[in-house]
């Protein structure tokens, strides 16, 4: 618990000074102020998480972090448990969609294993960091204990520092985990305050019947733990999953390094709650890439005052979103410190009584 | 006129089998069907417009025509008409927002004065297509005769097939010219019926009293020439401009050739009315890549059918939305070439009476 309580003494609020200065900078560029939008304050912001007038996005890191979950066994997913493991080897081997994506933006993948129920099969790209085979079915009682939950979170911030070292400017949050939304459904419920309904949706796809039935599950599995709101580890333990702690760590250690962190979708929003509630400061750290379909992620976001960059339907996890988001985020940055000047280029700036921001 | 007619007629619908075709492909690979959400709409769509079952994004090209306006002398914009000349000169010098973007996603930018009201210093990358100096003041009579008109489109068409001989994968669409979303917003009002207040906006940042200026310019216009919403040329001509005839042409002969077209903003909207009520069939082939700040923007994107694909708060023009949707395309079609099918990569698939799509 002291390593996430130095953590979190290390997060400052960002410098509402450079937010200035980097939008006066943004204000000199041929452009019309502010007809860039939301790419203006993604630049803005960048300076002032990183504290640097002139920031880079060259290491692009994505945690893609895989856990499995106790309450499976309720028949809370579309696909079974052997899944998470597959999906691991699928991440090694290149071929899932936030290989193809990460690809694409050019940022690299750190895989690690920090609770996936069965042992997998060594390769020298896969961290493996288990905090158990799996949580337990958190109908039946808390998905971990207390000091697993310190556990997941300090262990993601050492994959964090680990990867640190290698050179980071910029991180995304993913995750792999059969039954993953039933966590983070049940998360989101306890910090919101939203019905349980409100914040489950089909997760990988199941039917009617089958959300009924997690709908149901999730509210046995609030009643039976009583998690406590004001105690964020204390949610994490009772209904939470080792991904998603790891996950809540790796944005504290961040945050603590004035790294930029583009979250994903529902589950990776599940672990920024986390993380928001141990330290709202955190906030500011947090770059929204997109809206998931799942219905609770906007509850999520909203509770945290995030508003997402993309809406383009997803919901597959891994990171995939916060790959396209990065890619954005670099693209904000990259105006900012390439474009041209109205002097430089000498062009003819707006007739000034008409202009306005 | 014989040039653009026989273009139309190359127009086909979109195979809507290679639509089904790519859509189970997608469903074979490691993901739950249907969750990269928009991504896989796009994937399919470009399928189906190149009728390539692999198609690759290598070659991405973005049009950045530029042409004057005689109704600035009304006072419509918020910037002085030698900012378009001054911008080409940014553009040719790769300072501008469209240079950054374009070469953050890898696409060349292809630069064409088709309109501007000023003799510029050659360049070699520089393709001069004078259709006039400016268009004329639409307030008095029409801005450009129909010969030009249709020269402003047999002009686009004709720097599309130059640039195509290179290698085409995909374009986008992307202008300059002080005071062209006044001729815009009269073409959306034309078009779409919308009262001119619901089509017109603040362009690149004039205040309220200029704005209501701006529409009372806009409604003597369209009542001082009388467009014919049933005849697209005859809107192009009275109340349209040179680099907005010259991309409708552009659109047209990408669809022609089966090449994907990514619209920009609210200019570009305006050009793809054009073409849109030249041969409707264009919608397919159109994909848009983000919703302007300009209200009208919206209003011509739902009246031809387009749902965007970015909400950032853009309003530079030039292309720079574009270059963004490109990006996305571009990940669509690798998630489809480049993932791994479940079979390949051993993992299991849904349980599959709880799997819906």
């Amino acid at each position: 618990m002291r390593k996430i309580e130095e953590a979190i003494k290390k997060i400052r609020g960002i410098d509402k000074d450079l937010l200035k200065e980097a939008q006066a900078r943004l204000d000199g560029l041929t452009k019309p102020p502010g007809s860039l939008g939301r790419l203006e304050e993604l630049a803005q912001r960048v300076v002032a998480i990183t504290r640097d007038k002139n920031p880079r996005i060259q290491n692009k890191v994505i945690f893609t972090l895989a856990g499995d979950h106790g309450v499976v066994e309720e028949g809370v997913s579309a696909y079974p448990q052997e899944v998470t493991a597959q999906m691991v080897y699928n991440f090694l081997k290149g071929g899932a969609g936030i290989n193809v994506l990460a690809r694409h933006v050019g940022a690299r993948v750190v895989v690690a294993d920090v609770g996936v129920a069965s042992d997998l099969e060594k390769h020298q790209a896969l961290i493996v960091r288990k905090i158990g085979y799996g949580t337990r079915n958190m109908v039946k009682g808390p998905a971990m204990t207390k000091e697993e939950a310190v556990r997941s979170m300090e262990t993601g911030m050492e994959i964090f520092e680990s990867e640190f070292t290698k050179g980071i400017d910029i991180i995304g949050t993913g995750e792999m985990g059969i039954g993953n939304t039933t966590p983070s459904s049940a998360i989101a419920a306890a910090f919101t305050g939203y019905g349980v309904e409100k914040v489950t949706g089909r997760g990988t796809g199941v039917n009617d019947e089958a959300l009924n039935n997690k709908i149901a599950v999730i509210q046995k599995a609030l009643k039976a733990n009583k998690p406590d709101a004001q105690d964020a580890l204390d949610v994490l333990a009772k209904v939470g999953g080792f991904e998603i702690g790891g996950l809540a760590g790796i944005i504290i250690a961040a945050a603590a390094r004035n790294i930029p962190v583009v979250i994903d979708g529902f589950i990776s929003g599940a672990a920024a709650l986390i993380a928001y509630h141990l330290e709202p400061k955190i906030k500011d750290y947090l770059i929204a890439s997109h809206c998931s379909v799942e219905c609770g992620h906007k509850v999520v976001l909203d509770h945290i005052g995030l508003k997402p960059l993309l809406d383009l339907n997803l919901r597959l996890g891994e990171g995939t979103g916060a790959a396209l988001g990065i890619n954005l985020v670099e693209a904000a940055v990259k105006i900012m410190t390439q474009m041209a000047t109205f002097k430089d280029a000498e062009v003819s700036e707006g007739i000034s009584q008409e202009v306005q921001a």
